[in-house]
């Protein structure tokens, strides 16, 4: 009866392997919130999932959302990201240059490479969809926090 | 005169190459919105651009929003395609299979060579943002028209 077991599930798992490939959809709602975590963002951030990076596909795609003060560490992307503003507003800064305001409908390409940050403003909260690729299976690099003077400074 | 200016030109161009990577913000309303071709949709479609292919990251990202009745031709996507529906609920069909409906919210991930289409339904808009990778190049290959026997089938 174990052997029998064992046969069958051989099978399935040859038959898997073979499938074809066939569309997959995630509905609304079936996937957590994750807050953001504080070895990465100061203040209120959650990140909403929508896709993995896939072998054919190599990026992930995320709604993040920051509260008011809220902003991410200073980070570089090993392949670069492509951010969509989808609501609010927010602050974006590269090291060395002013911060930046950006707004829903606004789009965002960071190369790789380019240390920086990117956040709610201190009274607005920001929404945006992140596209970001792979470079040897790492798709960040975290750095220090951005402190209070260099998030308030004009 | 013409040789310093040929001089000042290959300098400056020599100076861009060695340019540092920057950031570049696209700001909303910088693009404009772009209908979309009878050869590869039905119905009232439009297009907006969010952003292009890039050595680092190459995948497009762009809304497409389906008026009731619109839909793609059938196609497939040498390197796949990962849908993000928007607003509104739409219909996407697998070749050979019922179907589906899709909702704001919702993610689709098509893997590469899956013939398939995707659009409105027979009375609601639809948008999604379709971010699609490249193969050789190549980010779709746009095959037969959807019928209005195959949209309205149940």
């Amino acid at each position: 009866m174990k052997t029998l077991l064992h046969v069958i599930l051989l099978v399935l798992c040859g038959l898997s392997l073979y499938a074809e490939p066939t569309q997959t959809i995630t509905h609304a709602g079936s996937e957590p919130t994750i807050k953001g975590s504080a070895e990465y963002f100061v203040g209120d951030v959650h990140v909403d999932y929508l896709f993995k990076p896939k072998e054919s596909a190599p990026y992930s795609g995320a709604y993040v959302t920051f509260e008011p003060g809220a902003r991410s560490f200073w980070h570089v992307h090993p392949s670069g990201q492509h951010l969509v503003v989808t609501s609010g507003t927010g602050w974006t800064q590269e090291w060395g240059k002013p911060k930046v305001e950006v707004k829903a409908g606004d789009v965002i390409w960071c190369p790789p490479g380019v240390k920086h940050w990117h956040g709610a403003t201190a009274t607005t909260s920001m929404t945006h969809m992140a596209i970001t690729g792979l470079l040897d299976g790492k798709s960040v690099q975290w750095l220090e926090k951005v402190t209070d003077e260099q998030y308030n400074a004009q």
